[in-house]
Order: C-alpha cells, then structure tokens, then sequence
C-alpha cells in the first residue's frame, strides 16, 4: 500500500516535471493556418492575456486509471475575499455539479479563485478553497466562503470513483497560477475528458476588441467534455470523418459537458457580465456543440475592472464605479463568441491520445488530416 | 386624404394577389446544393411539417413607406384557447417586446396563435388576438387572454411610426395560414426586416429525426432582422463580401433582432420545451449572430402532442400525460439547431432588395455571388 | 348610440369630479389608530412621498357594467424615455399579462411612465404609451418603445369584454398625475378590484428608513384584487368575519391578482431592485395573500436617484454611478414589506361597496367592525 | 491532543444519548393553545405525516465550541439514485451555499437524501453524499451524483472554522432517519442556530387539504438561522420584548439564513413545484422574518407520488405520468404558506438556550413571556 502511493507520487512527480514541455509540443489552431473570427487576438491568445489572471495545473496521471487534475484561474494578485470581483454564471445546460451558483447570482461577484476539476472531486475542492481562504492572511475571522468549483465527468478514462483529488492538488494549482502562456490539452482539469469523441482538455483564446470600441481584452478558458458533430470553422470535419451521433442509436456519444471561463478588463457590472456569458454557448454552438441533455455547460464571466472590485469592508454604504453602458456590449459580445470557439478548437488540437481507465483508449484530434480537410475547403492560409 | 387611402389600398390589393407568385420565384438553400446539418428535412422543409400547424401572412407594402406586415403561426385547428398547448419562451437578449411571456412560463402553455408583427404594432396586434379569442364561438364567457405576440423592429424601411398594421390584418393572417409551403422573404412580418445587412424576412426549415430516437419532427419558422458577422455553412461569407460590423465604428450594423417559433410533435411539457428553445439561439449562432446589444432574440417553443393538450375546463384536478423523458432530448436540441440555421438562410435567399422609408433601400443578399462562394469552399454539392 | 355615448361622457364627468372627494372620504388604516411595522412612514404615507413621483387616475365608472379605469406612475419629471430610470420586475405569481417585462430585466430600465389598468386594456395602455412617448418633444426620431402596463381583471364588476378604457383614459391619467395626496380605493385601475371578497382598489403607503441607515425613502403603490385569508396585523380577520376559502370548494374565491409599485429614491443598480421587488410580496403575504394559482402578482421596482438615470443617447460609452451596497439592502426589504402591507390595507379600507356587471354587488369591508375585531385584540393604540 | 479528541467523542456520546429526550420536553406551539392558518395539521405536525419521508439528526455538542450537527431528510425508502423524485429549488435569497441547485432545476428531480447543516461543511456533507451513493448497492456503476445540501451559518456558537462535521455524521444522520415525530430546536443542522435574535433550530410542521381538495398533505421542516422583526400569529412579539433590528444601527441582527424543505404526497411536477416552493417564502414572512441581504433562504420541494418517480434507467424514452393541474393548486399554496409559518415557530418554542465559541450565549424565546403576550392580545385558545 505505501509502495503504491510511493510509486504513484513518483509517476505524479516524472509527469508535473515533464508537463511544460508536454504541452508545449503541440500547435495550436493558428499554427496551422485556421482563424476563427474578425478581432484580433492578444499577445498569447490566452485568458492571462487579461491583465493579472493566473492560470495552474494540477495533473494526476498515475497508474492504470487516474487521469484527472485541477485547473485553477485566479483573478487578481490580491485577497480575493477581501476584494471580490464582479462575476455572473450563466448555464447553458445544468446537468452538472458547479458550486456556488446561487451567491454569484445574489451578490454578483465572486470571492475564490475559480477551480475546475472532476465531477466527484467537486466537494474535495470545494474544501479546498475554504481552507485556502481561512488560511490566507487578513482572512482571520471570516466564517463563510462561497467556493467556486466547476467540473466535467471524466469518469470514461479516469477511475472518477476513485475520487483521487486531494485538498493539496487545489491549493497546488492555485499557488502554481501564472500569467503568460497557458498550458492545454491533457492537463489539469482536462485530463481525462473527451470532446466530439477525441481527446479534449483545456484550451484557452483570446480577443481584443478596436480601439474604438474600447479597446478591452476577452480572455477564455475551456474545459472540453462534450459531444456533437464536430466543426472547425464551419467545415464538416465530424461529417468527413464519419464520426458523429444519432446514426445507429448511440445517445451517449453527445453527452458530457464543457466548463467555460470568460474574463474581461471591461468594466462590467454582474448584468452585463451575464449577457456576456450567454454569448460564450454561442461560441460552443460554432463548433457543433448541442448541450445535450447530459451536459453541464456553465459559463462563469468576470470583470477584472479594479475600480469596480467590492472590498469586504469598507465604512461607506455606497460604491462609485464606472460601468460600460449596455450599448457598448456588442463587440464584447463578439469577441467572447470568437474567443470561445477558438479556445475550444485549441483544446482539442493540443490533446494527445490518451488511454485510461479499464483499457479505455481515447484517440486524439487527427490533426493532420484535419489540417487537409481545411486545405481542401479552403479554410488554411 | 380618401384618395389615398383608396390608392393605398388599391396596391395593397395588387401586392397581395402577387404574393404566392413572388415568394414561389426564389429558391431555397438547399435548391443551390447547399446543406446544413445531420438530419433529414420534413415534406416542405417548413414549420408546417409538423402535424396540425399552419402558417399566414398579411403583407403590407404601400405607398413610399409602408413595408410591414403580420405573419401568424396557428398551432392546430381548434379552439386554442379552449384546448391550450403547452408552451416555453427564452430569451436569447430581452431588448423586444414580446407579449405574453410571463403567463407561458408560470402556468406552460398558450392560448392563442403566435403573432408576429413589427415592434409598435405589438399592442395592436395583441388587441386583435383578444377580439380574435372573445369571438371565437365557445370563448363567449372568456375574460382573460394571454396574447402571444412577438416583433422585430423593421423601422428603417417601414414608417414604423405610423403604425399601419390594424386588426384587420392579423384576424386576416390568422384565418389566411394553411398547412404546406409556406411563403418566405418579404412577406408578413418580414417585409420590411434587415438580416447581416441585407434584406432578411421570413425563413423556415425543418427536421425529422431518426425513427430509432422517435421520429419526431421538428418545425422553426424566423423572422430574421439581425446582425453579426454572416457565415453560411461556415464559410465566411461576410468577410468575402466585406460587409461586416465593427471595422468602422458603425455599432448599429449589429442591432436588430430575431424572432425564432419552433413545433414539435414530440410530447415535450414545458420544462423540455424551455430547454428545446434554447437550443435555437445556437442555430442562429452558426449563421453568425451575436444576439447584440439591441437584439430581441426570443424562441417561443410548443409541443402540438395532441395527448397533451390542455382543456380549459375539464372535471378532474388531475391531468394524465405521456411525456418525452429528459434522456431523449438530445436528438431534438440538434434538430432545433439545424432547422434555426437552415430557417434564417432561407430567410435571406428568399427575401429581395427593397426600397421604402426616405428612400432607404436595403439589397437582397447576392446569391449569386454566395452560391460562387459557397462553391469555392467546396460547400455545394 | 349617440344619445348613449354622450350619457356616460355626461355620467364619467359627473364622477370624474366627484372623485377627489369620494376618496377624500374614508380613513386610512392609520386613521384608526392601527399600525405595521416598526418604521416611521413619509409626509403623505404615499408613493409620492419619494421626492419626484407622481400618481394620477382615469377612473371609468358608466352605467350598469363600466367598473374600470387606468393608473398611471409618473416617477420623474423629465422625457422618461429620453431620461430612463434603473428598474426591476418581479414575479410573484406569472398568470397575467403585464407588458413590458423581458426589456426591463435585459437592460434594468424603464422608458415610459407605469400604467395600470385591467386585464383585457392592456393592449390599448399599451398603445397609448407608444403614442405618448413618441408624441413627446425631443422622441422624434424614436422607433422602438417599451411600454410598461401592468394590470388585474376586474370582469365580476366590470364590462371587461367591452375594453372600455381608450388611449384618451391613459394619456389623461398620465397628464392629471400630481405630487402629493394619492386617492386609494375605487378609483383609477382599482375602480373594479375585488380583494379578500370585499372591494379592493388602490392603496398606497410609505416608509423612510433611519438616518444611520441612509434615511431613504421606499413608497408603495398596490391594486389589490387578489384572494386569501385575510389577516390585519396578523389578526385573523377572515376567520373573525367566517369569509374564507376552501371551506366549502369554492376555488375562485383565492384567484385574482395584485400589481405592486416599488418606488425608492435609495440608489440602487437592478440587481438590487429585483431584490427588492421580491419582498413586496412578503408584505403581501402578511396580509394573508396566497399568490394564488390564478394570480398576476408583479412587482415593478424603480430607484430614481437621479445620478443613475440612463441617458438615451450620450457621448460616453462608460456611466459613472453611485451604487447602495449590498450590505445596506436589509433595511430597504424591511420598509418594502412594511409598506406594501399598509398600501394593501389601505386600499381596502379606502374602497367603497360597489354594483356593476349583471348587478354583481361587492361590499365594501366593513371597517367599524374591523376596528372593533382589531380593539378586541389588542390592536388598536 | 488524543486526550482531547477521546473527551470530545465521549462528550458526543453522551450529547446523543440524551438528544430524544432533551427535545422532547419542550411543547410546542399548538400545546400552548396559540394556532395559525385554517388548514387541519397532519398525525404528527412533522414533515413525516407525508407517507414515506425520515428524518435523522446528528448532534454534534463538544467541548466550548462545538455546537453544529447534520440533519438528514430522506423522501423514501429505496435507492433515491435510482428512483429519483420530481424537485425543484426556489431561492428566497442566494447568500448561501447550497449545494445542487442548477441540476434540479434542469432535469427536475433529487437523486440524494436532502442534507442540512452548516456553511462550512457544505463540502463535506456533499462528499458524504457522494459516498453514500456510490456505495448503495445497485449504484456499482454510478459515476456522477447530484448532492443535495442545504446549510445556514452558525459561525456565532459553533466552531465554524474548525469544520468538525465529518462524513460519518451524515452517514449516520441518513441511517438514522425515521418516521413519525422529529426532533425540534437544539438538534442536527439547528444545533447552533439563532433566530430572531433567540435560539433557533430545527422546527416541522405539516397541513391536510380538504378532501375537496384533494386531500393532500404538505409537510415542511426548516433550518431556522435569521433575522427580522418577530411576530407570532401577527402578534408583534418583537415590539413587545423591545428586541428587534435597526434601532441603533446594528445591521448584523438581521442576517442569517433560512432552510426550506417542502414535501408533499400530490402528484407535482418540477414546474409547480417550484411555484409550491416560492409560497414557503411567505410563509417565512408571516413570522416577521425580511430575507436580509445575508441570508441564504432556499426552499428545496418535493413531490414523493410514486408513479411520478424518475427510474434511472428504463426501456421506454417516454414517461407516462398523472400530474395535478395549474387550477388544483392554490390549496397547497396556502398549506405551504402554513405549515412553513408554524414550523419556523415550532423550532423556537422548542430550542432551549445555548452557550457556545467564546462565551457567546443565545437565549432561548422566553416562551412564558410569549405566551402570556399571546393571552393578551386574545391569541391563545
């Protein structure tokens, strides 16, 4: 017993080392020629292009069948509780386990970092943020925390019964959170989860919004668990690879779900964070994603507009800020549709074959065939 | 001043006799040889594939300005009021002002056909199903009714001010709709709308699903008056045709709504039917929509299972029901997709260039050009 | 006919005269020495005690059977439509037609004054609306209007199939709208009300909450024709008086609806009004209402703290405000409930017994026995 | 450190040993000839008058601080995941952390046992849940739960911090449920609860329809932990003890949350369940309670007829159901309004006064001064 979980930690410890170059390897959509969208992107076409977000991993791979993780966003630098940022959670289709929904809709903000993880894990890191919160300085007499925990089932490859996320692999992501380059695919939180019947994982994109219109910065964050039939760009890929549901009565095929992080440095109030998240399931449209019956797609939108972050304390009643007005949403709007597309497709172009629990063998994306379908269709440049 | 009332009515007599003749002279997506979507298409490829339903316009074109009219959608041929159908609204953006919602989403049905108009004939037309509902023979002791009424604003090339639309017209549409093809374009509701910036209308599509998930069909009838970024299959035909928002600081190019019904006859009660609506605004998603700022975007859902129904008076508290369970919805939510989709393209294929209110002329969509396009991508079979 | 119409316009002026004395007549539930609450109430226990609203009403009572009439909330001075007002609509039971509700709750504002009238009128308040707010200086170039009219059905007294209220009854409620006094009982849209089986009508009341709690000002505006239990100060009235439902299968005695207006000049973003929308019907529920089955009960919430008004056009796509804090609502709720308690019992002790369609007569609540139920329990000071 | 540990488990051993008896020597409200509503109360007054539903409680009383518990609703005897229960959730007031709410809302059925206890072991109780799950027998190959868990903050006498509630005090208050009388006040989830400013607790109450009716019956058990201005059958017991809210600027005296379940044996569906629900609310503000700002009031509701049960799996993808109609509903409301109201009453005449973390002591309702203000103001039979 104690060999196993030394043997386990060790596999655990060659893989997070390894785990900068793994997801390095892979290019992402833009590599190849293929651009979704109008907007430009930002500087690495992740959600920390959004001024002081940080994204970590935890990824458990070990043995025969842990294939799952922890993936953290963290807003800003500072106490989240004591300076709550302005959020809204919109969900597409709730068949899923997201903790703390109703207080985000109540008091429109957030005050953890967001954790996405496995279904069954939920809890686990649910008590994980508390204990990460009540331990944080300044958080010395705080009695209630409304954690953030979003999940997708990843029970196909991962042994999810297991429950093998631990308290320590949240906070390990949480305190690994950086900025810059964002890794995808099987890593943390996307580990072990499938899209349209590949490999899927994390993805992340970006959009800058003109000048014009304001200038801001969308950042997204995917978790791709979900079924469909597959398209990049509008191009029939799940059609050419004859790999799509409801042909011979196999409803499992579509479900599963997909987790989506939305950050802006437009200074929106929780309504028209809202609106905003609504936007990114039109994004999750674009890629032949249907929110099947059994999936639980959750958009969590934020605003890391520091004027408008609300302390815990303060000796006023009343809170100045400085709101985008609801005709200044468009382009916002937009960008988040744009950026959630193309965070899913990075996801799925950045997964790897995976193979898991009970034998369970998921192929990953294949990429190059893809890339010649949109050649074919005159989708590359 | 009688004059031209007479003249105006005189042209309105002529534009309507022309009608069946000019919406039967364009032709539809999938006469080019384009196809959206997994599944197979009901007989007409319309919302009256669906079993009972029927579909009628009251076009109004006159004079410089007048470019508006009313389409009704009548669920099944009896006394609607007396045998009520359950019912579900979302709202994909809420900037519209559709009658009736509350009521739907408290009590799960309608009562009344589904109206759609332009936005200041909202309360005419409400006032119209209220007489329509108190005359019906049955209704004589009746002293409530939930008026389903839905718009898009057609105000830059209709005297929207002017509020043309009358009684008259909707009692007109109502008993005009008929089962089978169903005119698109510029006719009803649609006369006078605008979609991605150029003429939109009245579209619709539908889908039948496998026998093996229930053989359901599923109908989706549009009034298309939106903006975004045009795509069709995918294929980026905005940035082709460089007509899209954002480039120049021109925010209006965006607003605009779009008003979505879809049948069923598959026994869905109003919790399914809720979830099926929401499905639509994905298909308007893949035809690049953003649900803007200024967008009315609703989708008002109805289950015509006849088993279903629900009688106004009947002796029992208790109402026996066969319904679709949860499990079984996936296949629907796809072929709500792909009807939406395909209902907002033939919207724009069928509509042509029209000029009305202070000279503003809107053109049709260039098909030619399009169907070019299309087959350069490789899209046109 | 013509004979026929100049005698009720003859009959309306009469009443239309008398009206400020007819509600002039009867004392307020506080007139008997009976109060709610523990807060103090404003200058005229009033919605207009909030500094800029007014209230006026067009009360329709003709012949046999025209028992009706329009409410109008003027809540500032200004081009409403040009100078809109933070909103939020509640829903406290749905099965009604209130227009107006989906644009509020996308973009938090009102843009026309609120009417209230009855069921089958809303349609023309509507209309009128429309009419007003386009008629008005400085809307020439409007095309696109959201009326808010809320409504109850007052078809046992009133001729309601007979939609006798006309634009001219809301143009002249909106215009007659003064500061100051507010006539409760049958008068406006409560002509024709029913309330816990005696006559309902308008009531009104008001509470300024404590200094260190911000000193604000909530008033509220009810149109009571809803059913229960009634209770007054939680003494059990209707049991007092053996006039109850479900004694004996008598269903109807519990339907009917109420409209509630929430006006506070605490600055409150929408988020925040819908809150305190939703404790209207707290109060509500303190009077022994039920929101029954059969009930349109909306609560219209408005904070006319003028540095949060919406402009409809400016320069800025940013609006700086100054927003109440979460932390500071409790007291808010608090004068919500206590005020629409009051407001409720206020229009049932203002209104008068009544005769109207097919002789239906209901009495007025018989106030002398009431004081004495509420002196033999303790309740009168 | 171990001594300690040994000593706080004794002491629990001891605590639950004496718990039957500690909570039954309290009367409760009808015992002391004070009555609400007009409904007649079901064999027990208990929430498990409803045929089939437990209840188990966990105490959890140790050392100086800890004053917590788990309180577990069970709404039948067989495997709940495989023979779910049509649900829905109404939020009174979303400061809170339930666990489950957007699964219930999507497909309308509860999976688990409900669970109450406090804040911060929302996490913990939900992995409970999650064990006990996936470790009933038939459930071998259940990979994704729905745990439902309620809590309210009991951070002012409890140890909030220590989180010292463990998965087996969940286990073991599910296996310990039971029919028939439930323990009220100092117990499970209500251990360290305050309300009114007094001891809270737990407290149940039930109502049976008239047989015209239906005949059904509504039980309701809460979790009661708020604030507001206390009234007991509307007599203004607050006033009267000089002990309520906002006199000198104590804001915190109003906060605190309210658990909610609702059960009943008619036949509903998700739909009006939730409206069932929303009237528990009213039934919480009959009793003087507001919904402050930091309050978490939910209302969990049941409907246990048999054959509206969910089965897990099964061959047909169509359900056939019997469900109550809109009309038939009021009845239930009203029940639900009372029983709510009795139940949150129930649990402060049965709490008895507690000392707790840091010294803080909470007095019990002084219940003789209560009465004897009952008997003066003509309330006690």
């Amino acid at each position: 017993m104690l060999l196993n979980i030394i043997r386990t930690l060790a596999f655990l410890l060659v893989l997070q080392s390894l785990q900068v170059n793994l997801y390095a390897q892979n290019m992402r959509l833009r590599d190849h020629g293929i651009e979704v969208g109008i907007f430009k992107i930002g500087k690495h076409n992740a959600i920390t292009d959004v001024n002081g977000v940080k994204v970590g991993h935890t990824t458990l791979v070990g043995g025969d069948s842990i294939r799952t993780g922890v993936t953290a966003i963290v807003p800003h630098e500072g106490n989240i509780f004591q300076m709550k940022v302005p959020a809204a959670i919109y969900i597409g289709n709730g068949f899923g386990k997201l903790a703390g929904y109703s207080q985000v809709e109540e008091l429109g903000n957030i005050e953890t970092p967001v954790i996405l993880t496995n279904t069954l894990s939920v809890p686990i890191a649910s008590d994980a943020l508390i204990s990460y919160t009540l331990q944080t300085p300044g958080n010395e007499d705080v009695r209630s925390v409304n954690a953030i925990v979003g999940e997708t089932n990843d029970g196909w490859l991962n042994d999810i019964r297991g429950r093998h996320v631990k308290q320590e692999h949240v906070i390990s992501a949480i305190e690994k959170a950086s900025a810059g380059e964002v890794g995808e695919g099987n890593v943390g939180a996307g580990t072990g989860t499938i899209c349209f019947g590949y490999k899927g994982g994390i993805g992340t994109s970006s959009r800058v919004i003109p000048k014009s219109e304001g200038g801001y910065t969308v950042g997204v964050l995917v978790q791709t668990n979900f079924g469909g039939v597959l398209e990049i760009g509008g191009v029939p890929i799940a059609k050419e690879l004859n790999n799509y549901p409801f042909k011979d009565k196999i409803l499992n095929d579509v479900d599963g779900s997909c987790m989506i992080v939305v950050i802006t440095d437009a200074p929106l109030d929780a309504r028209n964070l809202k609106r905003l998240a609504k936007r990114a399931i039109m994004g999750l449209a674009k890629t032949g994603g249907i929110a099947s019956n059994g999936s639980g797609d959750y958009v969590i939108a934020l605003s890391v507009a520091e004027e408008n972050f609300v302390p815990y304390t303060s000796d006023s009643p009343v809170q100045e800020g400085k709101f985008l007005k609801n005709d200044a949403m468009s382009p916002l709007f937009l960008a988040t549709i744009e950026a959630t597309e193309e965070a899913i497709l990075n996801s799925l172009f950045a997964a790897e074959t995976m193979m898991g629990r009970d034998g369970h063998t998921i192929q990953a994306l294949p990429v190059d065939k893809v890339v010649e379908m949109m050649k074919k269709y005159g989708r590359v440049k």
